[in-house]
């Protein structure tokens, strides 16, 4: 049994609950919020779960196996660094850290602790994320040539970061899992109106081949929308995530050059074929995330999303926002931060 | 009576006929193609229309008026300033020219021989961007925060110019139809995967203020779409060019902050009212556009798009090629080029 | 207080309980279900609340107000018989009872012991149903021409009712409540293909007047729909239920004849104006349905959707049956029925 | 070479002309339109082609060998039946005629006259129905277990017939087409409510199977509509025609009954798996009919639409006018009149 605790329960903290209990051999033991009457909401309904408004109640429990921390993101490296000095398990909110040094620092820990980092990536762990990456896998789309991505709506729900460190993780760890390829390059341009954060950004990824990458983030739309295009050599698909019964669509098109006989007479010719929605597993994606967590941890398995993987995402915004002060120039992915750590040195090569 | 030579007859040239000959007191008297095939086809259904392969009976024609350009870009200018040079207006596809240098050349001669150039940029006469255009002049959005499209498709049109080229015009033409701002710096990010040729780009146009415009443009879609979202200080719209009965939608709907307490507390609400999808005129913007052009010759009005628009609009391209050569860094627009010329002496301020 | 008892924990039943809990100075205090499982897991988080797999130590409970009855259609009778003769309120699901003869008796039995009857006819409670009433009742439609409904999806979730008894109450009831007139006939056509039960059918609704309703029910289409049009003499209004967003468009559309010469010569006149698609509440309706019966328990009001409204219904589907058995010819509503009830002695002449 | 007479301009004539002038070995050489100013605007285009006001023209012409009416269904009997007396072959709009009586007249003197008979039931040329007809042919579907159309929109384009009369002619002529069954009977509900014509109608067709065919056709809809669900025993579809791109979704559902265990313990099973959208031919479905036509003459072969399918059109719209007089009464089809005919004397036994 993997006893949890719990730290902080607002907007997603109840998922995280509900789903780490729902895992055979795991139960939430013990929840902190700094909020007293949602502490007393939680009282009746959970008998035998310990409800506190102190941090180190649960950090420093000898009872308690694993920390999840579901809080704003500037208070994610003091609180990780203190539960894994305890030698528990992290499993923690994306963004992972507000820098990538702290990042780093809390990988490293966690190796010389033996313990565990899970970043809550939860998109990887959809249906429609996994199905992707099977088409991607076995080659039915060909070479990537684009991901494009809008992720836009109405909503400035985070008080201490801009929209690229609300939004773009979610791309970014998306991206990171779909495409074979280390991006060598982020520029990022965005525009604060409301507040004095940026509520619309639009980055580029580059790569050292010709795919693209393109995120559209946007707190000012009036209409929400998930929509990522993926183009490939072969065949090219819609994923729209609002879509309830047919979030994936592939279209049996393309574009081939035949020849080219003189300058106006590029012999171009386009297919035009099927398309097909595929049936998507509808398990719950937290659910599945939880599980394995509690999986790697029972049999010592690798994370898919572990702490290097939060820390990749946390240098592309940290790119982001150097990019943005510039005017959008392109910012180099430096990968020098890591010549100190001991990551590089057990030859972690799969490294972004 | 304004009676019209048409040179070039494909794809396009026949929207021009017809919408020509449906201007009162006006006429397509001429069309010139090169391909034998296309004339013939004419001959049965177009009697008392000259049909020739050579442009030069068109051009000299003592009885022509008006000459309408729908030929490839490569060869606007040595056909207009033929043109212009026997004293006739021009009508000319969109994009103006290849260069901005060529622009300039041209619109010097027409006024130095009191002629007028039209370039077509017929979006600006939809009912969707005229509405738009009115529901911005009369405060209905408030400052305007971004200008976002999308216009994206399967299709290799062009072969002499890249997506950007082909594409975008539209884009730069109704934004600054619509935006009341000049543009200081237009950065753009491409790559080819068919040809040698950009077929995938993303475009940000720089203002001095927030104003924010995005441009994403490409030939390797398997859905095509010609999607705009603009946001306003008070309301916000989506315009679907492809949707036939609810272009635009305009939503009351908008964020402000309240005040700030603290750095967690900013005070933000939203408003979320009614959608309105007002009526659009049916009108075929084509029409509209040549009926402005002969109203324009006949009373020597001065012509909304004109050739200082036209140059605009190749300016803006030529600074989205030079970025997309260097990686997408920012180009600034340089206004020294007219110096030279006898537009800006004349005090043409809203040259932009 | 009202003390509340539920009876039925299926897949509804959470729902009640949980709406009920959140109306004030309400509190559900006993749970029944013959399902010993589904109680045993209630046991943890429901401290305090009685749970029993025996029906009768609800019905006979002293502590209890009102008697929730969540249970298949053929059981709703026998149950809020006693309930009634316990002098306990009734919220009861739809369907009412399998007979309008049973649901006669339940109403008379009502009245004697003074109790309250309200049938879960949720729907009428919903933002969009309460916004299209309002539109109605102001004169914004004009009179109504058609209220035509398609109610459809993949699914046989009911052994015991075919599919009229089991979607086509929503449509009854929401008829009922936005349109002021009296139906005098119904007809059905319908055919089984996979038990013996119907599992697709048609109604038609008439009134003495021009108005038309029409009902389309289907347990066998691939696309969930929930569309239904009304078209007004003045306006015209779509209601889509499955649009988050954008539930209800009306429409400034309509025809008008505007003098006739000649057979061929009717002069027909289109209006075609704007589209408008005004906010809609977003309070769950099942919450607004159970505050509404706790108040109309603790002030002695009149139950919106109370017995008679659940009595027209169940005549209706009976209607339905007793039609699609003989071909889909029409059924008049026999209002005879009520001759012996104390219902008409009291002049209830609101009783369709 | 097929010499083609046109009688009638209007809304659809200019698109018979383009269509016939398109075929192979087969041109129009006259129009007739009683309305002067459209064979003014005529004369220009179309040198060689006989312009007249006069129907006798066309009818008694040496020169003519297929008269194309195209004029109110009131006059299609008498304009046919003297084309016929000419031995001319008659292509004629939908529905054939105004009563079955006139159209097996009109099929016995084509059948005399050894001329052919095509009445216009485009949609059976379209790629749409050409493809779920192949679907259902090759057992794609398993038996149809229902074909349920929507055929609505704003408008009263018709004069002298009503909405059944306007609309229904597509889904008869398509659902014959695709259903390999012979209707018993039908039963039609409709309501005028501008005019003395029905402007919107319920029409439902029966079988001696359990298919069930549906169509609801409406003049007084605020939004267009052309939706068909059919349900077959092993996949199910969607046919939207609006929809430019995925005309055509097959669903891969099914509903199974697995056994029974008692009342409430019937055991079905659901099966939801991936959706298709087939590419669908994109040909002029008007320019293949035509071109069967065409064929048809030249080689003597039998025509898909010819005048006995016609005639069945013409019967189902007959039996909805009496049932729509009768309530919506169900009315048999009575294959009796036919019995003078020499149709049947041929054995024609597919004659539904």
């Amino acid at each position: 049994m993997i006893r949890i605790g719990v730290i902080g329960f607002g907007y997603w903290g109840p998922n995280i609950v509900r789903n780490f209990n729902a895992v055979d051999n795991a139960a939430v033991v013990a929840i902190c919020d700094k909020n007293k009457e949602v502490l007393n909401k939680l009282s009746g309904s959970n008998p035998g779960v310990t409800l506190t408004t102190d941090v180190n109640e649960i950090i420093n429990s000898g009872y308690i196996d694993l920390v999840a921390v579901v809080t704003p993101v500037s208070t994610h490296y003091d609180i990780a660094k203190k539960v894994l000095e305890q030698g528990k398990n992290v499993f923690i909110e994306k963004p992972f850290t507000s820098t990538s040094t702290q990042a780093v620092e809390l990988i490293d820990l966690a190796e010389t602790k033996k313990c565990k980092i899970m970043v809550d990536h939860t998109f990887i762990f959809t249906g429609a994320v996994r199905k992707i990456k099977q088409l991607i896998n076995r080659g039915d789309m060909g070479s990537v040539y684009y991901y494009d991505s809008v992720r836009v709506n109405l909503g400035l729900f985070q008080h201490d970061v801009n929209v690229v460190w609300d939004l773009a993780p979610h791309d970014f760890s998306i991206m990171s899992y779909l495409i074979d390829e280390v991006p060598v390059a982020v520029s990022a341009w965005g525009q604060s109106h409301v507040s004095s954060l940026e509520d619309i950004a639009y980055i580029n990824v580059h790569f050292n081949t010709s795919t693209v990458a393109h995120f559209s983030v946007n707190w000012l739309s009036p209409v929400k929308v998930r929509t990522t295009l993926i183009g490939g050599e072969k065949r090219m698909l819609v994923w729209n995530d609002l879509n309830a019964d047919e979030k994936i669509k592939i279209y049996d098109k393309g574009v081939e050059v035949n020849g080219k006989q003189g300058i106006y007479d590029l012999l171009v010719s386009y297919r035009s074929g099927d398309m097909w929605a595929p049936k998507i597993e509808q398990n719950e994606a937290l659910f599945m995330e939880c599980n394995h967590f509690i999986d790697c941890i029972n049999y010592d398995k690798p994370v898919i999303n572990d702490g290097t993987k939060g820390l990749e995402v946390v240098r592309m915004l940290e790119a982001c926002d150097k990019s943005m002060k510039n005017e959008g120039r392109p910012v180099e992915i430096d990968y020098a931060l890591f010549q100190n750590s001991n990551l590089l040195d057990k030859g972690n090569t799969d490294l972004i």
